[in-house]
């Protein structure tokens, strides 16, 4: 793809791992892990810890320069379980800057979140790559043709569901897609195919979560004469509507809006919970925990 | 009672009538209304009208000086109901500016609502008169004396309530109550209660309804890991937290905060949303169609 | 244009009439412009009117259905003149729904305004045609062509901006454009350009005036560790950043967030805040007044 | 003072130490200084640091339990200087949460934010004591008389200022005063008495500075016709409204309102701006560095 405009790509040049652990609170974990980044010459670019004070559970996000770091990403694996990792009984995800997640679209037939995403994607807003837009229907298919991205129609039926799923997971092995967003996708997606990608699926709700699940909650919304829609974007887990919430955001509404501009007025608001929530998924800045997210500042 | 501090009272000395309507929709309305006003010699402060494109229903609000307006307020009802009401099929309330509402306040425990209406009270931000404070506790007691105004303390328990709250409907009836507001009172009011205020009973429930419904909504919007808190103001019906919704608010949460953050940011949330809905009540700018409100401007 | 994805055009098909008016506060104002729609057949479909008590200046916007409605667009002019207008002291814009606006963007080398716009302009979010987007860079000529706009280079250095500005005008009349959107374009438009288009265009600044007005405002923003940024559209008049504000709003901010962020998050709001106030220009809701915006409801 | 209601206490009885630290940013300071919490036993309850990446310096908080804690308060004085201070040229202030800040509030006429305060106060929202309210006038005596807190008249004219200002500073020093809130008090503070209190006096602005500073902003705002108007909260320097900004918050606005609303509705603002800000500091979350505030998490 080709860039247009002005650049105004934020990603530093930073050559840098991230850490996201978590587990059982106790004492010295802090500055066990930070003594470990120290001692290999790591310089702690982020540090942000948090615990549940109710359940005692231990949860730290911390980004580090691996320039002069004397580790390699296989060595940090070994070196930290054996350090600090098994001695806390942690469990933790390491990712690497030079690792561009590689993201898949969802759609339907509505264009506006994902013109938003890929407006943002043009300008290199975020670090992802973005080859491909699956979707059940040909309407956006011109929107991909002109962003340069590939596009695959797999229309789903009552009937065809669970086939067209594992065509959809071809796709998805093919692409080598590491995360999924649904951007006002409208199908439900089954058991089998979520469990491929646990936490790892971000959809975006059109209602201020847990109001309004399910299908038309603009004409929901309307109908209880509410003073303020929202929207909602969370991972995917089997139950609808029901997974662990990343963002929210509302708009305040009166009685003079039809539900046609609710309708009108809540594409704004998808647009950019979704958007913060794809930025806090790309930055490695979400841990699920008990169906809810800790968001690493 | 005594005002303290520099007066900021808002109220204009303006000799004003409100008129709320209501009626099926049909052409020239808008022209008869201002027309009776106008050939009574009434100069119109606010006018504001709203149709409810798919129910046909006309709202309107209309305001006018009083000063040269020819008719007293028994021939206004006379007068307008033969020349425009009955032609439209109207509902009407009429209303004068030198009819100050009073307003009854039932507390339970918690002080923060009531001294942020007190506060408002005392330097005559609405135009209102509170000379009654009722709660099923003797907590608050000593912020009523504080503010010299009577509290009668009316204690519920499951096997008295229907005989308390006859002791209750009398108080309001001695008292002369035109409107009740329950500032985190935490009774139920039962059905034989609300039917003798209709629309003039004002909750403040600690959620953006209908999320999170009855008790303990910080609790439940903790576990559900929501990223925003609300409260909702709205009118008593005898089905719970189910009345038309008057004004509501969010605030954005995290998960660094705790069910006890929640309350206590939930607090600055009720007061503002509260006393929005108290002020708009005092204006007469709300119409109740269809268990939803239309907010006047 | 090819219009994709399902189509969320909100645009009644209602052939109506709208009337801006201001003039000096009088008594009656409300009941002739009434009476003038109703007796000429017309059905009121909105009105909202506002009066500045301080500067005894009246405001009206009225819309009404045509069907039915007995006078032509230049009897509108004429009767209304002869019976209301003149009577008031009237200053008034009379509008078609039939009239679609037609409007011109102009854009440097940002693209995330222009995408937004584009992407409710592809669905039909608006009541507008776009012909012509015009560029003092070709940076966004690819964009133009996308969305099959045309895209007219002209490039504005310090010597050349008289001239260059006559291209323009003579390209705006060409395309007979009726109202103009700055969406980022980061040129100064001479005092004899603004003349031209009075009230007629329309550019998002990037902060809440006034605080940090001309350029580099988010820097400015940074520097004072301001806790909130904003985002500002107003019409443009000859003193820079100073013309009467159609929208405002903003976004908290933190210690955390870099000159960098800011620009990001601005861009969110830059978007929607220009794209609010363009919604309220093309439907006519809109009056200037000592350079202050009455916005109709 | 006695406690009203049902106590909402949030203070932990935590028995813990805070740590607020800025330095050159150097690799290994995390390190270092949770090695020294650990090795001494202390259990972290919070830790958040930030680097200026312009200005590379490091900031951190960081608050430990204390129980089982091996040094005394002068203890860890003395060895953080040796182990960790001195090693990175660090400006620390340590904090005990036995020690309960003592705060005095001044007050003109207006007694919205002061009623807000002390409600706060009565439930024990805060850990404070407020021992003494100051003011230019005798208006709000009543408001101190009914919460049982000493009141002190001090009548401020051009002529008498320095005098009245070593009387404040003497009244000060006498209830052994740790912060002082200005809660809407209309005087300037000379830069002899500000220079006592060095980011220990929080202000009230009601604008959303930099914009509208001085007097009569709300004036100024409806004059210019913002579509919102704000507070900020910053800690008092000699300059007039130019401090470091601590928390500001924003409301919409439209040609609606009148003056008087924008004061009614900046009231609301006002209100809770102050509040947050008082919170950050009696939690000692704030640093102030370059006259701009880091307010830990």
């Amino acid at each position: 793809m080709t860039t247009i405009g002005e650049s105004e790509m934020q990603q530093s040049e930073t050559n840098s791992a991230v850490l996201l652990i978590h587990c059982p609170d106790k004492r010295g974990i802090v500055a066990s892990v930070t003594a470990f980044v120290y001692e290999h010459h790591g310089n702690i670019l982020y540090l942000d810890q948090h615990v549940d004070a109710e359940k005692h559970i231990f949860f730290m996000r911390i980004e580090w320069d691996r320039d002069g770091f004397t580790l390699t990403g296989d060595q940090i694996t070994e070196e930290f379980h054996q350090s600090v990792g098994s001695k806390f009984g942690m469990r933790w995800q390491l990712y690497f800057s030079y690792q561009t997640p590689r993201m898949a679209i969802f759609v339907s037939r509505r264009s506006h979140c994902l013109y938003d995403i890929l407006a943002r994607y043009e300008i290199g807003e975020w670090p992802v790559q973005i080859p491909v837009i699956i979707s059940n229907h040909q309407d956006l298919r011109p929107v991909a043709d002109r962003f340069g991205i590939d596009y695959h129609h797999v229309p789903i039926t009552r009937d065809n569901k669970s086939r067209q799923e594992r065509k959809q997971l071809n796709l998805l092995k093919e692409y080598e897609i590491d995360v999924i967003v649904l951007a006002r996708y409208m199908q439900i997606l089954t058991k089998q195919f979520v469990d491929y990608y646990p936490e790892k699926i971000i959809n975006i709700h059109h209602s201020f979560l847990p109001a309004f699940p399910g299908a038309r909650p603009y004409h929901s919304a309307y109908e209880r004469g509410v003073k303020v829609i929202g929207a909602t974007s969370h991972y995917v887990i089997p139950d609808l509507d029901a997974g662990p919430i990343i963002e929210q955001d509302v708009v305040h509404v009166s009685h003079t809006h039809t539900v046609g501009d609710l309708v009108r007025m809540g594409r704004d608001l998808e647009k950019v919970v979704l958007a913060r929530a794809i930025r806090y998924h790309l930055q490695r800045k979400i841990l699920v925990y008990d169906n809810r997210t800790v968001i690493f500042s």
